[in-house]
């Protein structure tokens, strides 16, 4: 069997995690099994690269930024080859250049689109453990690129695709996948298995188990991936096609706070106003989520959705810039909202789930100021304030708990 | 003009000497120059990876050892591109797998063998400074190498040389070459000038100023060398084939406090052994400097000879793995050895220089163990705590002082 298995910053913090992570990999090794891990840099080494950047120059070029960032994962494998080579087993450490991880060309945030094995392979036929750096790659320029947030979640699917793995494990400091966060919802449960779509809209919604992304790359490639603790034995969730165990109305509750809420009030009410003011934050490459639209005054519409807390200041100076040719009459930003969803693929087959939660929510005294929807989900923006109460709320009504 | 600039790992240890740096290439940009930075790592640093590395392994496999060292400049470039841009100038970090730093295989003390100038070329036709990673390679199995001591200095001679650059100009913390290290001979006198040929044999000979490969390989393609202080604007040492300027009989003296004499007694006396005991040492890539051979008891000879401090275990280890094969009766170790020596193009044709060297040690009362000579060097070994002592008296024989 070939697995690759992914170890996240916390897995690899200091000397003992490093070893307890080499330790396992060694345990399935000498399974006789070929092992591929995958990691991140070393516990908030990346933030200490972040200021030490922001020191030198407080809007570093991006390009620069990746190629500074690189060497934290870089750091994590060669550690770990010489951990594994300490536990008497041979290992090769690899970075984006030596596995050839090719990406689009995007810094801080580029996408994965090709991986040449052939290194990996005559590694692993020569009976080594391949220790590979997360999160980066290289583009079509030879330089350095980042795959942002959670990257390495998506190294790790990627090369198990690649590879025609048998397995892909993905090691956090949670023991798997749960019907909410447990920090949050204290009598949440711990799900055996979630499928890609669910797990797919749990990523997306601030979950923050897996990056969404690798839940993407899994689902297109049929990658059956496995969410479990590092620093335990625990069975872990599966996340694969179709679950076969403990169909259940809805699999979880998820709540983001890093969103912000954008309002474009007094928009001319003509054809093409929307699609020139998303084309706008499209090309700044700004993700935008939850959207609404409503009548203004006067012959004007008014546009709100949501971004990412972290493109905020991207997305207000671009709107600031096209505004005569966009032609609105102001701009709000709204910090303290959240993003509740519930989320699961039963919902399909029936009706009143979002009544259900709506009601929880109103017995809650919960305030909802927008409203999304898809096949599997539903999202409501409210107040910040009321996030961990709503969750909660939700959680109860629809008997999530263990 | 195309300049090469080499700047050492304490002129780029903080934010203030990166700027001072930063500064240094943007005012020979500013005069239409196209510039090449070649950086070590910051300060420090180095060390730092190799204690991390040796507490998870005490004997960390060379190849994970040159994939970790390699983050030590990749941060210098990458940060160094940051405070450029920073004051307005386009620059572009660059490491070995994007220049094409082609070595040999050996990691730790790899060779430079072929350098790709095509995207260095490319990014100064864009009129960008472009900031390189001194120090490291990659070999044929594209695994990064490391040239081994002052690394970078070769890193910039082969670049200026491969560039066909019209100077490189070497800084670092003293500022040009003396004609004894200022911190142990204090009335030493800068040199304006000096041949390729002395400044190899004081780079060998531990004046510590330039890595011998980098003297070596200027001299190989001709590339004019300048030795300068990164904190200052004093004008330095040329180091050319032909000096034109103040013809001395030697141009300086150097001590190398770091070698140890290994001895080798009671050899059998037949053909071969000499070959068979060195070619031991030449298979683990031990440089063996001064060499002494004697008849020993019974038909039986000793051999002692000189090697870096730093390859003291290996080269123990390999002599005793050999023993029987080698057929020697004792192997001894001396490590408070110094080696002193004077250099300079001068002596060709002055007959009595060694001699004077003699007599100003007898004159001291130092004992000399050794004597080893070449056309424009005397090298003598003697007592490490008659070094600095022996140091000045012979500075002062040949009147060397400001």
């Amino acid at each position: 069997m070939l697995i690759v298995k992914k170890f996240g910053g916390t897995s690899v913090a200091n000397k003992e995690r490093i070893y307890n992570v080499a330790n396992r990999c060694v345990e399935e090794y000498k399974k006789g099994n070929d092992v591929v891990v995958v990691l991140s840099a070393m516990g908030k080494y990346t933030d200490e690269l972040i200021t030490m950047a922001e020191d030198i120059n407080e809007k570093p070029p991006k390009r620069e930024m990746d190629m500074l960032f690189t060497i934290g994962e870089q750091m994590s494998v060669s550690l770990m080859a010489m951990a594994l080579d300490k536990l008497g087993v041979p290992a090769v450490s690899l970075n984006a250049f030596q596995v050839s991880m090719h990406t689009t060309s995007v810094h801080g945030n580029a996408r994965l689109k090709r991986i040449d094995t052939e290194r990996i392979r005559r590694e692993l036929e020569n009976r080594k453990i391949v220790v590979v750096t997360g999160f980066q790659g290289i583009n079509k320029y030879d330089d350095y690129t980042t795959l942002g947030r959670g990257g390495s979640d998506t190294t790790a699917v990627a090369l198990a695709a690649a590879l025609h793995a048998d397995a892909c494990e993905i090691y956090t400091d949670v023991d798997g996948v749960y019907t909410a966060d447990p920090r949050k919802v204290p009598n949440a449960r711990k799900l055996k298995e979630i499928t890609y779509d669910e797990m797919l809209d749990l990523a997306t919604l601030g979950a923050g188990v897996l990056h969404n992304r690798s839940v993407e790359m899994a689902k297109k490639y049929g990658v059956p991936l496995v969410v479990r603790s590092s620093l335990n034995n625990s069975e872990g969730t599966v996340v694969k096609e179709e679950v076969t165990v403990e169909r259940m109305l809805i699999s979880g509750v998820a709540l983001d706070t890093d969103a912000v809420r954008i309002a474009v009030i007094g928009l001319r009410d003509v054809p093409g106003v929307a699609f020139k003011l998303f084309d706008v934050l499209a090309k700044k490459h700004i993700n935008v989520d939850v959207i609404l639209q409503s009548i203004g005054r006067a012959g004007t519409k008014d546009i709100s959705f949501t971004v990412d807390g972290k493109d905020l200041d991207d997305a207000m100076a671009a709107l600031e810039e096209h505004k005569i040719r966009l032609g609105y009459q102001e701009l709000h930003a709204e910090r303290n909202i959240a993003k509740l969803s519930i989320v699961g693929a039963g919902m399909m087959s029936n009706p009143g789930v979002a009544a259900k939660m709506f009601e929880s929510l109103y017995n809650e005294g919960v305030n909802i100021n927008m409203i999304s929807t898809s096949e599997i989900r539903v999202t409501v923006l409210i107040n910040e304030k009321d996030g961990v109460r709503a969750m909660n709320a939700v959680h109860d009504a629809f008997n999530l708990a263990d």
